[in-house]
């Protein structure tokens, strides 16, 4: 399947690098290629390009920009290029302004998610995997064996159901369907919490389990 | 010990009932004794009083009044009578104003714990609990045996050890330390992801487990 990732940071050139594993055609969109040089030359099988060229190259896109810049950065992607398809929002709103930790840019009352949606009513917006660090988002395994939760929101039952599949195929065994996009904003704050554990434990490398 | 048990609905009467089971001396504080009338005659061991009488009795006293009335509640409970003292706040920052699923009325720069130390400079507040229900507060081994964690963020080390010895007591096993009071930020924010969960699952008696 051709798949785009906008984005160049951690988080892009993690999914990039996976979904080439798993044989995808996949395109990395960036303002900066040459800062994607030096990675690349060790991905060969992922292309660069713009943020309209990745989002027009794939049929499913990935946001994997900074959470702050993500409405400017799919604005540059362009709507007619993303429009019909799945975008898998998979960053988050975190406000680094007054340093770590962050707070949010939106909080209870809204989502990144559902900001996105709105800006984007053409496209199937569909929230997962911002609440685990790049390396779990495609290798969930590396973690207790898989034995903790991904969180999944969308309003298209379909495109979410193509989502999940494709988490499967990163290796994620238990996916909570949490509803619609406006669950997003249960995934967003829950970063809050995140940051402090990530703060306490010194690691990234850790997720939770729904217990009942 | 003598334990002080602020407000009268679930969380408080969950609190005084098992707070009196583990034999301390509790009394129950409220601005409406007839409303608790009903529930003493089966929790006979509970004492009623107003805020003030509560905070004066406790040697460590309990937040569990509604988070959008906390601060209100507090200034009635009186600060001279909550010196020195340890506050346990399990309360939670919600504002129901649009219905259900609750926004936060303080999210991400500041926490509804850090606000009741600012007002109570002289009280060790020691915020936990706030991210179950009020049965597993008391009763944690009736969700998957205790396998999941209860958080504690607090200033003061020497209190923080306090209430989580009260919390073994209560039964919980996994005590996740976060660190300082601001740390509750994360704690409050979580609610925003409990109340899908509990949409999701249709069920309070959850929690979730760190894995790593």
């Amino acid at each position: 399947m051709r798949m785009g990732v906008l984005g160049s940071g951690m988080v892009a050139q993690a999914l990039s690098a996976r979904l080439a594993e798993l044989g995808h055609d996949v395109m990395i969109g960036t303002r900066d290629a040459e800062k994607l040089k030096g990675w690349q030359s060790s991905n060969q099988r992922v292309n660069i390009g713009s943020f309209a060229e990745t989002a027009t190259h794939g049929e499913m896109v990935f946001n994997a920009t900074n959470g702050a810049a993500s409405l400017q950065a799919l604005t540059l992607a362009g709507e007619a290029n993303l429009s019909g398809k799945i975008l898998v929002d998979v960053s988050n709103p975190l406000d680094f302004s007054n340093g770590f930790p962050p707070s949010l840019t939106v909080c209870g009352t809204d989502s990144l998610a559902e900001q996105i949606q709105r800006a984007f009513p053409f496209t199937k917006v569909v929230k997962t995997l911002n609440t685990v660090t790049a390396r779990i988002m495609v290798y969930p395994l590396e973690v207790a064996e898989g034995d903790h939760h991904v969180f999944i929101s969308a309003n298209d039952v379909d495109a979410k159901a193509q989502v999940m599949k494709l988490l499967k195929n990163f290796g994620w065994i238990n996916i909570f369907d949490l509803g619609d996009l406006s669950t997003a904003r249960g995934t967003e704050a829950y970063l809050l919490l995140w940051v402090r554990l990530f703060g306490a434990m010194n690691t990234g490398m850790i997720n939770v389990k729904i217990m009942k």
